[in-house]
């Protein structure tokens, strides 16, 4: 039984005693059929488990209405809400998603893009994976001028699209924030920086304190996975400097998170002791006492972005090929974690 | 450009001067080729993007090895955490995941899952919108014998399987820890109960207080759609209670926290004035302050054991018609937001 025979549109028109012809017309609400007719035949075909031969189709068009999406991980708030923004906007247009994890290791991200290739998608929409050096995995896409476009984490390549935020002005404006606080002695807390998000934010970092005159000091970075654990063990870091930080500028949310707790435990005060600013405005950042300032931009905006783009590409609505980069608006969001200046 | 003609097996066997059957042993490995001659060929087939014939191969096989996934929503941590482990398992396999979301609504649950039978997936996984109430939208599956497996928020069909925790059991425990601790005025927050998860839990609640001779109160269960804003709606409710309730039990940790944010903000101490205790284990628990006591149980690994499940039926390991419910381990876990005994 679970290889039953595929219901054809020859078994629908034996069944009404017509023409396959004419049901194939009236499956494709052709005008030459009556209304009764389609009706007729809708109905059987929804009847006897009737699939329109979508392979055949794609066949003939070469177009699978399909999007890949290749993300370092499904499971944080950030990138499931950049999925979410881009499954509504696909879906309004009859797009559906193949989704993939490199789960950070750009050897899976090769396998993943290999076998999106092979699926046909029409389109690729990619954030890289922490360790992804170079985009010749991508190659067979660009080879076919199958569109592809990076988000967030993202490469230059001549054939595909950026879209992300100004991460250099937006490291630079939260650092420019606890400088104003009356930091002096600013700790940033990052991943390797491999990726542009995170050497863009440690520039942004660098620039501020260059051009308030605060000595840029090595020891005061801290390379970690960005996770809250990772944000707790940075911590038992801190607690040893002699002196102290008195501000720390974090690359993500959740890391900024940990943190904050593991010093409170330890009976740090914040802001008074150490201010905090993090990075995505994740929902946490309003849970944590003090709420984390941070610095706001739209997942689900960026996601819906990238798709729409995409599909006008698909649709030759845009030309891909003229557009290089396109940069999303973020914000500075001052919250009671950093506001140091005049509590005591 | 962009409708360039696909290389086929023909193109590699000009290329090379050998026979497209040469070339199609090749490229699957078949024993009769020498080693370098499926090298020769591998390469260029690399070099020239040939796409092995997935659709073709798909007509023949009547496999796609692709799963589809739909779920109420793509961005919440249990979601999210529920998918990256789907897609774990099914990629260590070797299968593809389409993915959508109905946005809790019954109706673009239906749409999704028509996408989804005609894309040929070889098995669904589904998880239920709020509002779903018959599942006759999957018929055409169950009709063809193509394996639907729910989770979590499910709904018993004899064609097939649900994977969940006992969802009234774990309330149970909750609201049985919230007695213990002296609380005899115990809310429940929770949605309208149509699905399983949310029936089951109240189930239990009031299991819990009948148990313990505590009058059950039509009032002190509140209908929300369990969002972090519903929670700080709920605590504006609950502060016009005479009298108010000296404990809370929220069906998901992220309506009880929001609860509690309200709360503390009006001054009432968590827990001495009123204990809490949510669902699901998300991350926030361990930012909010008290932490939050709340059932555990792993997204991650309800998406691994469902997966795993498809792909065994798939495969003919397992026989998805003898098998109807697979009950997942879950448990308490007590932190301060409940122990109202002994604290002042």
């Amino acid at each position: 039984m679970a290889n039953e025979r595929e219901v054809t549109i020859y078994d629908i028109a034996r069944e009404l005693n017509i023409s396959a012809t004419t049901v194939s017309r009236g499956l494709q609400d052709h005008p030459t059929i009556s209304k009764k007719t389609k009706r007729k035949i809708l109905d059987l075909a929804e009847q006897m488990g009737y699939r329109s031969n979508h392979f055949a189709r794609s066949l003939r068009s070469q177009k699978t209405n399909t999007f890949g999406i290749i993300v370092p991980r499904l499971n944080s708030h950030f990138m499931s809400s950049i999925i979410a923004g881009i499954e509504n906007a696909a879906n309004e247009q009859g797009f559906s998603l193949l989704i993939a994890q490199s789960s950070e290791s750009s050897v899976k991200e090769a396998a993943s893009a290999r076998t999106m290739f092979d699926s046909r998608v029409d389109g690729l929409l990619v954030s890289l994976a922490v360790d992804t050096t170079d985009l010749t995995h991508f190659d067979s896409f660009f080879k076919k001028n199958i569109p592809v476009i990076f988000f967030d984490r993202v490469q230059q390549h001549e054939s595909s699209v950026n879209i992300l935020i100004d991460n250099r002005q937006a490291a630079y404006n939260a650092t420019r924030h606890l400088i104003e606080q009356d930091c002096r002695k600013i700790l940033h807390i990052t991943a390797p920086v491999v990726q542009n998000v995170y050497k863009d934010r440690l520039r942004g970092y660098r620039e501020a304190l260059s051009e308030h005159k605060i000595k840029f000091r090595e020891d005061y970075v801290l390379i970690t996975n960005l996770s809250q654990e990772a944000g707790a063990e940075a911590a038992r870091t801190i607690l040893q400097m002699k002196p102290m930080p008195d501000g720390i500028f974090v690359a993500n949310d959740s890391c900024a998170v940990g943190c904050m707790l593991a010093l409170k435990e330890q009976g740090i005060r914040i802001p008074q002791d150490i201010a905090f600013a993090g990075f995505n405005n994740d929902p946490v950042t309003k849970v944590i006492e003090p709420n984390l300032t941070t610095i706001n931009y739209s997942g689900y905006e960026m996601g819906q972005v990238a798709a729409r783009h995409l599909i006008n590409h698909v649709r030759d609505v845009s030309f891909i090929s003229s557009t290089n980069t396109i940069i999303l608006r973020s914000e500075l969001i001052v919250r009671a974690s950093s506001l140091k200046k005049g509590s005591k």
